[in-house]
């Protein structure tokens, strides 16, 4: 019943067409980053760039605002109380990840809510952190869930879905994500993902270097950049959370802990890598 | 009619005179950054700093202050508001850039006209991003067209030249060209350059890996520091052009995304190999 | 009396169990950091995260925010003038570091008072710098003190032990030492570990390129992440002593200054050689 | 008449005593860094701390607060409009680097006037940039010249001493600064030191890529370093113009231009090398 992933699953990231400009490798915003959680949507923000997505724009608290710039100076950056500014970047936007260091206050409700029920047809959306944590708590409805991922990790899952964490197994997992219908990408040591049509993969890659704050929130960011710019969205979640993994790993075997902001510097190498190998095939 | 470019353009790259100072390699001023785009400006500075412009001095909105110290100690800083400071730096420039994150309200208005309006008959002007599209909404009377390059992508220039993307052909676009009487440096994944002289360049070189927003930023900082330290204008712009899209494609030998803050990077190492190559001839 | 260091203490350095998540490692405090001394904090913070605690928040005047954060993403960050989110906050914490770049002004005096009141009988304190010079002018009844490590330099201790520095003496320090029943940390060319059990121990690396503004900040990082990930806090406290030289010891075969925060970007490798190591055993 | 530097003037950088902490390699203040200029001040300091000085605190515009812990951790901070303050931490320091991107405002020039006339006999001056700009406008009477170091590259010595450039031959600028008493460090492509007892060297090293913001106040910050660690403090300074100018060589081998920022972080690298060979002798 579970599919496990190979490197096959990478055999997406193709070496990129000649003529192209970067409208073609999609626009993603990425909301998040309160107060007290500002790295998170650095983190993310900073793996979507740097995982191939053309133009993103950072939506946020904008006492982040400077950080963000001295990191990347290749994001946008929207001031998150700015809500008509808002609504109308997530309106061009082919892909929003909304979560990272959202915290779950009034304003974020606001524009979780906004988020979900302005999505558009062509739309994806990757829900993460405390935006999983507001879902848990109030009654949305998805207009396009084949089109919406989460990603919680186990006890976000477990508010999410009602099941403990000692007894979330793939059965009573997918018994509830099939009526979300939405794709859940549910991290553990062995992150499973569950698709709408009820299949689901293991991750059989990554390890206990991973442990530290900013892992997820790194994911994310790869998530969506693999959906803007790959036309395969369902094969670009499943590369996304295997590469993730197998950079972690490739960096655990010289540092003791892996820290997100050493793994995104190496995801521009190691989809090289691999759009290499698989063009060569 | 197309000239192709080659490496011969870089022979400009020479070693310098041992008996020089920072004053020798021009003074250039780059000016845009707004409060949602500041990472604009960030790319184009650092890209002219790195380049070898004598001395840099970014002219933006105060907000961007503290992340562009942050990544680059060696520029300037004057707030964008202190129109009567603007002026004055300005005056003293021998290269100003313009445009990269301005946007397009009153005051980004207000600070083009000046610009444009004081330019003197030393002065050279390289005019990008959202300088181009302000350009193609009002009517500006150029003093020195022919001290003037204009940087725009194919959507830019449609806006400017009046001439759809699918209709932008050499003929075409050399007759708007020859009307404005400035360089044109129309980017695209084969940029070309049109020469006030009615000569055109096309730039062979260049990688999808540049769709990326900030790879036009980058740009715009080279050939604005290539204008300030060299004494043929026409051949700096182009070695400009052409060792931009030669560096990017040494980095996508690697990485699968050229981040052009990784791009800059690499410019003081990439001068160096030439003027060697170009002394020992 | 005095028991040498030596390479056997990192044994403590195993390779992590595969099934495992960030809160195994611990969530840290780092308390410090007022308007004159921000970067201290920083240090502590950034080598607290790569020396593997799993979650860890930096508690500091908001005005080291941006700084925090644009070197740190990995960090959360808590307003110390807000007490409620401190205090609760702490009350979460496995490990509490306070005192790089605290000061020792009311504000200073009230979180601390507020950080060794409030120790739960799970909790482990790391005090050093300002907090040590505060703590010798008053008054205070720790509540579980063999969970406390002090970690002051030789001015430090004479100031909190009344023992002049030229007279800091192993049986005179441990008189004081066991009066307090503290671990005691005191930093010099040659540190010594006191230990609530009355043993001592000498760390025989070390180098005079540490001799720098931050190497103890650093160090205070280091112990905290370690006692927040390792079962046997007191080899815990003892590798991160010992740990913190070797490093600078390698360094220092390259570099005439030990700068503190190259030492910070060394440590997840080092760990990585060690549990390398251990685990072959 | 002229002494030409050679490398056994680096001879001065020996392997430190075992037995020493940061007190040890002197308390350095450096002040500079107005609202236009921050970055030359963060050079300055960035300098001081990778050539050895045990404590450096830099004391500016507190809009380049953030920046400069961005950047450097390593360095404490003060507001230069806390006069009180100002005047505490300078009355403690070895060495004061006063000048880099300091501007000739009148706060400025009250800075320097009381680090001036405050100066104690164990205290050293290094006088850098705009300060040497407001010298040349005031008269001002040093307490002790011969522990005041003068760095004016052609222009500024022209402003000060009233030979115009291209008449700065040795003995003429040396009849002017065996008027000042003062140690002139005059700036050029072979730069010339000139001593209290009236001996010239020149600096053999250096090349045009130093010709760039910033690689002035580099040197300010070598030097200052210097005089705060090692004994002879003629040796120092003459040692810290070399060792500037030689490792901006060693990068100009593989670099175009030698960005101050990247010349800074190879400091503590030659020192380390120097220091190796020195000990072998």
């Amino acid at each position: 019943m579970l599919n496990l992933l190979d490197p096959s699953i990478l055999s997406i990231i193709q070496a990129r067409p000649a003529n192209c400009h970067k409208g073609n490798f999609g626009r993603v915003c990425c909301i998040g980053g309160n107060i007290h959680y500002g790295g998170a949507i650095i983190m993310t923000t900073q793996a979507c760039i740097h995982a191939g997505a053309g133009l993103t724009t950072v939506i946020t608290d904008h006492i982040n605002r400077t950080a963000i710039l001295s990191r990347i100076p290749e994001a946008m950056i929207i001031d998150w109380k700015n809500l008509i500014e808002v609504e109308k970047r997530c309106l061009e936007a082919d892909v929003i990840i909304i979560g990272p260091g959202l915290d779950t206050d009034p304003h974020a409700r606001t524009i979780l809510e906004s988020v979900i029920s302005n999505q558009t047809e062509k739309q994806w959306l990757v829900i993460d952190g405390s935006a999983l944590t507001i879902l848990s708590e109030i009654q949305l409805r998805f207009n396009y869930p084949h089109q919406i991922v989460l990603t919680p990790h186990q006890m976000e899952w477990q508010r999410l879905s009602q099941i403990l964490i000692e007894e979330q197994m793939p059965a009573k997992n997918l018994f509830v994500q099939q009526q979300l219908q939405t794709f859940v990408v549910l991290k553990s040591h062995q992150t499973e993902i569950y698709l709408p049509n009820g299949e689901i993969y293991q991750n059989p890659l990554g390890n206990p270097g991973m442990a530290i704050g900013g892992t997820g929130d790194t994911l994310a960011g790869i998530i969506g950049a693999f959906i803007a710019q790959f036309a395969d969205k369902t094969q670009a979640i499943l590369a996304a959370v295997y590469l993730h993994s197998l950079i972690a790993d490739q960096i655990a075997k010289e540092q003791y802990v892996v820290l997100p902001t050493q793994l995104i510097q190496q995801i521009p190498y190691w989809m090289k890598q691999f759009s290499i190998k698989n063009t060569k095939k």
